[in-house]
């Protein structure tokens, strides 16, 4: 081991597991390049948005809990590109632990797992997309259902259509794609759900291509939150590592023209 | 389950597991995009030539053993977008069941498994590429030889020739491959066929690129019975699924200059 | 078995296990297309440089004991399109038994493994580039480490340098890459080595590409040799299957401008 963490003005530092960290960056890199994160005494959070404006993340976190050791005094902002931190991850096994610290004085973020060591120059976090703005939504409906079946849906729609219709029957929520001459429909009774809360009757169009991206990092077992409303905004949430990652993503929804 | 199957006219319809279907089209797909496929009582059939007549199937068929159940009254002709089906099969795990419906009013054929639904236009039949006519062969050699073999034999080949000669010695049946310097040549003996029957000593030379295609889709344990001649069409046939799926390949000689 | 062995001119020929072979020409071919290749009855043997003269290999070697059966009755040198034997071997399972033979009559190389036969014509050996000299080096300081390892800093240097500085600490062997603001680096000290005998501070720099390509093909486990001074060559050697291939590898520095 050198010493990486023992020069340098380290202001926040942590270890934690490898699979728990490229988790939450796959997360990110779905949306992003390159991110505002903030460590805090409860751990680390971003919030990022599509350049488009039209998906967002309002947040995505790790707590303190999801780490072996974590170490942020007090709050500590940083620019970092999620790619590079990527790349440099790739070399880890899932259960590697992943050795991390910021470095102010550098403007350095470094990690090191077995004999890897890495410094990756900090971004200015001024020079990064400012941080999304979340609506307060009132969502009617209700779903839970496991991301396999999410993937299902992208995959099988993206053969028809770039649009994406969620809807729902007294009894059904529906994820359906309408082509030219071709359609494809998933259709979730109360079996499929964990929970099917659909008091009413609505419907709304949503951009595939963001769907596939978001939902490509979910593992497959994991159940995602949807709440949906009448040409609204979609909102989801889901908790990966026994809750100690947290992830909410909002998509705008297409108007309807017809 | 949706009422997918509950509206318009459905003529045809059966349940059969995805692998199974998955085998069928992969072997139609060797040679073309789009097919005619005929349902009636005994199962369903395609027959199919390559856009340059040179290479077919005469039949390639599920009988009605094939499938969990099938239900088509009369005859029905149907165009079929193979690359389409196959892509709304990608979702599929072999061993899920596949329900499928011809619908001749809204002109659809209709496809669900797990969740997952899919509404595809049919074809016109008239705008499909004739049937071929297959011609009377009377081929004097006959061997029969496991998929894997046939395998070897055009990957190796590939690497020296873009055609293929199939011939014999008494006693071996031998598929080569002669490039300007380089020779490839693989030989099988009584004890690697099944059957070796190879009364005369002739020779044919075959188009690569054809075998290479046909063979792919073949299942490495799969016995395929060729016969040969001299200068001749070669003729292949091939069960699966406890001979529940039938294929017919023939396959025109090409003349040699020598 | 056909008779491809039992005409022409044989002058040297052997049985050796497939993986073996194919480890030697994979080693080959991370510098080279084609090489003299030079049979003897101890065994087989090749020698070869960059086209760029910054890397070589002095000697990669089969010894007699590789081979299940080895007859070279006198010195034979031929010349081999690597990457064509390389093609030509691709159907081999890795215990497949290889029987080869030089044709010096026909000018061919011959190989055969279960039905499949392949003759090369061999390359003019005067129409391949000359062998190396190698310089005579006396470099101080030296290191045993698992190829594994190498693999690992190569990857990750790759990541933010062209450049490969091999250094060391009093107690610990370095290899690192530094870009224009990040930088990795992998630190072995006495526990990961099988040796660490580093008496001299000392550092050169190297090409990345060579170390890649040279890394690439040495299977994860191997113990490499290590011998490097200040701004001089490296030198690499390595053995695999029993002590019955080995290699020795030799890498120019790049001058460093600072």
């Amino acid at each position: 081991m050198s010493d990486l963490f023992d020069d340098g003005e380290i202001v926040a530092e942590g270890i934690i597991q490898a699979d728990i960290l490229q988790q939450w960056v796959d997360t990110l890199r779905a949306l992003v390049h390159e991110s505002k994160v903030h460590f805090t005494d409860g751990g680390i959070r971003a919030s990022v948005v599509s350049p488009s404006n039209v998906c967002m993340y309002p947040t995505a976190e790790l707590s303190k809990q999801a780490f072996e050791s974590f170490d942020a005094p007090g709050e500590v902002n940083i620019g970092v590109n999620l790619d590079a931190l990527d790349e440099r991850l790739g070399s880890a096994n899932s259960d590697d632990l992943v050795r991390f610290g910021v470095d102010m004085e550098k403007r350095m973020f470094r990690i090191q797992y077995r004999q890897i060591e890495h410094e990756m120059a900090l971004i200015d976090p001024d020079a990064i997309r400012q941080e999304p703005d979340t609506p307060d939504l009132d969502l009617p409906n209700y779903v839970e259902l496991e991301a396999e079946y999410l993937d299902d849906a992208m995959s099988n729609i993206d053969l028809v259509s770039d649009h994406v219709r969620v809807t729902n029957t007294d009894d059904e929520f529906v994820i359906e794609g309408q082509g030219d001459t071709d359609r494809a429909a998933l259709s979730f009774d109360g079996d499929d759900c964990r929970r099917l809360e659909v008091p009413e009757d609505v419907e709304s169009l949503f951009s595939l291509s963001f769907l596939v991206d978001v939902v490509k990092p979910i593992p497959s077992d994991t159940v995602v939150s949807i709440r949906y409303g009448d040409e609204f905004p979609t909102w989801w949430e889901y908790d990966l590592f026994d809750e100690t990652m947290h992830v909410e993503m909002m998509l705008a929804p297409r108007i309807q023209s017809d």
